[in-house]
């Protein structure tokens, strides 16, 4: 029997990099899909090409969605700052400017396009309901919702053999994922979580920034589960 | 009261155009958005780019999503023929080749996402659901289904200001399209369905190859309104 076929999507940082550890280690060949939506460090997408290397996908497209055209994100406007320093208790309280407008809803769109045009059975997609730091569409009625789309909206749904989105984060704390990126294999030193991460040197080691809300929360997850985190943070 | 606003999807065909000039009457701002998502031909956007300026629109994003990075469609990939010549009895059976994988749940995604981005209250989307080609993304339960994920999924909704999605044209024929197109002011002239259409001379007016599906659907619409079109065809 052929070995089934998923899509996971990949952003370089930890949370995805363990969900396609998690795909390959469930027996799928895996394609990693790095959706760029004009992010304004280009250091997550070299992370997710090492990585995806790293992990054996067989292949990584990279689909360009240039949400800078729109605005309204910290994570894609040079005019809003990425928000430095916040403590525990701020971060997921609200929706924060580094929320990208329906993010997850073109993350999961262009990977329903690439599963029918790679003819794969599933999406895994690293989205975490409980250190998920405010944004609505990380939440499991979205996945839901969006599980319903993909069955009436595409060519595989009409033919009874509907897309399924994998989300094997979505109830692991930061601390549990840490373990289970360690116990699948991930290369965990190569993982680029920060929003605004300072300038590395050429073939240095990943540097975090220490100070937005995804450092404080990765940082904090490693601690938590008494791990340690091979990546450098600045402070 | 200040006037609401809407993001209306526009390709620069006919039936996009009407959604524009319908959302224009029902009284909104409009924001035109095309997506570019790695058409052959440039001249879709270039007609859009002229419907948008004359229906007033307030601004005319462009949102560039490179689905020719996954390939699977007619319209997006160079290694398959878009098909012409196509009787009515084959056009509506089955799904074409010019089926883009995912296609209206990647424009939803992005017209989401820049509702988000300009505060805009409604999304307006040319689908249709009669004389649809076989595309399952035109039918009324993708379109119910989708805005159960821009609900849960966005800040406006869990906010409580749902964006409302708007297919003014999903129940009726390319007859009546033709008939509302002229009702509210299109610039039918401008538009442009063909699939593949034949390179223009610059300055002359819209030619349609007159035999993909697209063209044959578009000109039975306007033969059965008893209307005439002012864009040629060339065969």
């Amino acid at each position: 029997m052929t070995p089934r076929r998923a899509i996971v999507l990949l952003s370089g940082g930890l949370d995805s990099s363990t969900c396609l550890a998690v795909a390959r280690r469930d027996g799928y060949r895996t394609v990693a899909l790095t959706v760029d939506y004009g992010q304004r460090h280009r250091a997550e997408l070299e992370a997710a090409r090492r990585i995806a290397q790293a992990l054996s996908a067989e292949a990584h497209r990279v689909v360009a969605v240039d949400l800078r055209a729109l605005g309204g994100s910290a994570l894609t406007s040079d005019a809003v700052d990425v928000p430095k320093g916040r403590d525990d208790a701020e971060i997921g309280t609200g929706i924060p400017v580094t929320y990208v407008p329906a993010r997850n809803t073109v993350l999961l769109a262009v990977a329903t396009a690439a599963a029918e045009a790679e003819e794969a059975d599933a999406v895994y997609v690293g989205v975490n309901a409980l250190d998920f730091s405010g944004y609505p569409d990380c939440r499991p009625e979205f996945l839901d919702a969006f599980r319903e789309v993909a069955r009436v909206g595409t060519r595989r749904g009409v033919e009874g053999r509907p897309i399924e989105f994998r989300a094997p984060l979505l109830h692991l704390t930061k601390a549990g994922i840490a373990r289970l990126a360690l116990e699948t294999g991930v290369p965990v030193g190569l993982t680029l979580s920060c929003y605004d991460p300072p300038s590395a040197r050429a073939g240095s080691s990943v540097v975090h920034c220490g100070r937005c809300d995804a450092c404080r929360l990765r940082r904090r997850g490693f601690a938590e589960a008494g791990l340690a985190d091979p990546t450098t943070y600045a402070e």
